[in-house]
């Protein structure tokens, strides 16, 4: 049997979409399971999105641009000035969601064998793309008692090799909930600009910015324009997040020109998807802020829930739709196997996701677990006190306290 | 400025893709186009699959498995059984498009520095999707005199290496429209499972076979289940290029469960392409029979019009929508923008894919293009005349004769 390749064994498992299996074999034997561990909202998406789709006529469901739509990228860049970023359509390649857009970064800026410095704990694909474009993750630690602020710059400055190419943020942060201040992001914008490196922000979660807070986008520094990419998507602005669309956007040309060859090589994104979301930019701000209201909601029933739970530590997310919750365990991962295979109350239970699989240090976050509040205030109660309760039945067992 | 990668300078540029900027600006000038480059068929979408995206009740554009929908594996999985390739739900991974599909299966089984060999003239996207891995293309010439028919098995054992991970082979063939005979497929097997290779086969063209000829699918060689992957896309098949849904399938678990580590990165496919997808697959025989009807038509009218033209030589493609044409001038690259910015016959030109893209040794093609027969006949014969003045002036210049 030929052998397959160190890079394909090297691939990690997604630790939000391993434990399937399990929950696949619960629900078959009839156990409702409220979904905390993946980031698939529960909002409804903007029916002019999906409208647009019905309404569409064609005849031929025919390629687009490469880079997609002129129209929509037309659409995209007046949508961004209107948030104060400054963008041509040119500076705008659409993607098929985020995920390829972070690929095709990646692969215009690192070779095999060089360097990203990512604070951890991040969202758990880049490890995956990263591996995938044979680049090695360089974490630099946040603390869950900082609420994962940026850690200082000397920390990022220790680890900056030759082989360095670019530092990766999430803001606002998946998995952590934390919103950079524009203090940090400047901050991380005068780094880049020190050492030449590529600042790449995945800002998927922009309008998800909670407490009056505002968001700060790294295209806005323009001193760093031939630093900056920023990555988006449809996915969770729109409750969309099965359309598969997102862009990077960049004002290095060099760099957009080389992505342009990436985009080529897979021809374009989906058709329908970019009329949905072409479709999608005519969302009312009423519609977020509605969204935010609820949120917000819900942000603090997690919280103040997971507050009343012994030995349980978290931190006040300021964005996005999660939170990294430590708890009085040893291995969350094996926690997260029970609830789905031993325990149910009342027919139900909890389904969460390991936060090992966020940090690269290896044997780092063993005892923590990203909670995604997507679901409804009273859904989200219950899997609260279901979370509480079989916290209570686990840790009995002397061998799974922490 | 920080340094872009390697990889992204050693990217190709999509040969069919890369003159779109000088059509585009023919266009801009009143000149029409008649589109030989690019493979969008004119053919409709069937409408069942349309219909379908247009009938969906959906509130929440919610993501699906990372292997796509159970429902469309296990439909796909029919379909096959019923082309006589036994295939399970669970030996199927839905990607986007046959790109993501060729990305995933070059990740799972190459790492950077190693070989696969490749008959050329080949798709001229495996070049970007190896470049994107870091994989070496070893080409294996076959010519243009033997229809591109397989070469000597004992070319291919020539260029094996320990590097050598996987033989690639696109069935029926694109750009040469060459259909492998079940004895070449057999050659095929035997070398990989003597060398303990993969052998891949791209089959995106399946249904489009000619003159009687049937389509022998590598995966009804049953002694090279662990060895064979096969990709696939309802792109060409359905006429919806635009929908981005491939798949892969092989009978290697410890194959799939790699590939699918690359699925899970990046979430899942997109979803109402799924869905139009899914409905495509009740597409009734009689759809096919009248498309192949047709393609044989237009490609009938293709062969015997370039026939008709001094200097060019040509090999009757037994399936597929493509010919290479060899035409008597020195650089085909120049002539294909040369059609579009210096040509036009009634305030109309052609555009064709210089051939050098699809080959990977230096300096080959160059005198070939790559002719899609995806126009109706009447602009096929329109097409093919504008395509005879234009070589008559073009070559009217001595320099730019062969």
């Amino acid at each position: 049997m030929p052998a397959l390749s160190k890079k394909g064994h090297a691939m990690p498992q997604s630790p939000i979409r391993k434990l399937a299996p399990f929950a696949e074999a619960a629900e078959a034997r009839g156990t409702k399971i409220f979904q905390l561990n993946i980031g698939q909202p529960d909002i409804k998406t903007p029916q002019a999105a999906l409208d647009a789709v019905k309404n569409a006529s064609i005849d031929i469901l025919s390629y687009s641009h490469s880079a997609g739509f002129l129209s929509y990228r037309e659409k995209l860049a007046a949508y961004y000035t209107k948030q104060g970023i400054d963008l041509k359509p040119s500076e705008i390649i659409i993607s098929t969601g985020g995920s390829e857009a972070l690929l095709f970064t990646m692969g215009s800026v690192t070779d095999p064998g060089d360097e990203v410095i990512i604070p951890e704990p991040f969202y758990a694909n880049y490890n995956g793309f990263a591996t995938a474009s044979g680049v090695n993750v360089v974490p630099v630690f946040s603390a869950i008692e900082e609420g994962f602020a940026l850690p200082p710059i000397a920390d990022f400055e220790k680890l900056i090799t030759p082989k360095t190419k670019a530092i990766i943020i999430c803001n606002p942060g998946n998995p952590t909930g934390y919103l950079y201040s524009h203090n940090e992001i400047k901050q991380l914008a005068a780094l880049a600009l020190k050492h030449d490196l590529f600042l790449i922000a995945d800002e998927v979660y922009r309008e998800f910015v909670y407490d009056g807070l505002e968001h700060h986008s790294i295209l806005k520094e323009r001193s760093i324009d031939n630093n900056a990419i920023m990555i988006d998507s449809v996915s969770k602005r729109f409750s969309m997040c099965g359309a598969r669309i997102g862009c990077l956007a960049s004002r290095n040309k060099e760099f957009m020109a080389t992505a342009m060859k990436f985009a080529q090589a897979r021809l374009s994104p989906p058709t329908l998807a970019q009329i949905a979301s072409e479709a999608a930019l005519d969302t009312p701000q009423s519609y977020f802020d509605e969204v935010i209201e609820e949120y917000v909601d819900r942000r603090n029933t997690l919280i103040s829930g997971l507050n009343e739970i012994p030995g349980v530590k978290v931190s006040v997310p300021k964005g996005a739709f999660y939170c990294i919750a430590e708890l009085p365990i040893k291995d969350a991962d094996d926690f997260a196997r029970w609830l789905l295979v031993n325990f149910e109350k009342d027919g139900k239970t909890v389904m969460v996701a390991p936060a090992a699989g966020f940090y690269s240090t290896p044997n780092s976050g063993l005892n923590q677990v990203r909670i995604a509040y997507v679901l409804k205030k009273e859904d989200l109660v219950e899997a609260i006190f279901l979370l509480k309760e079989a916290l209570a039945v686990y840790t009995s067992t002397n061998a799974n306290q922490a």
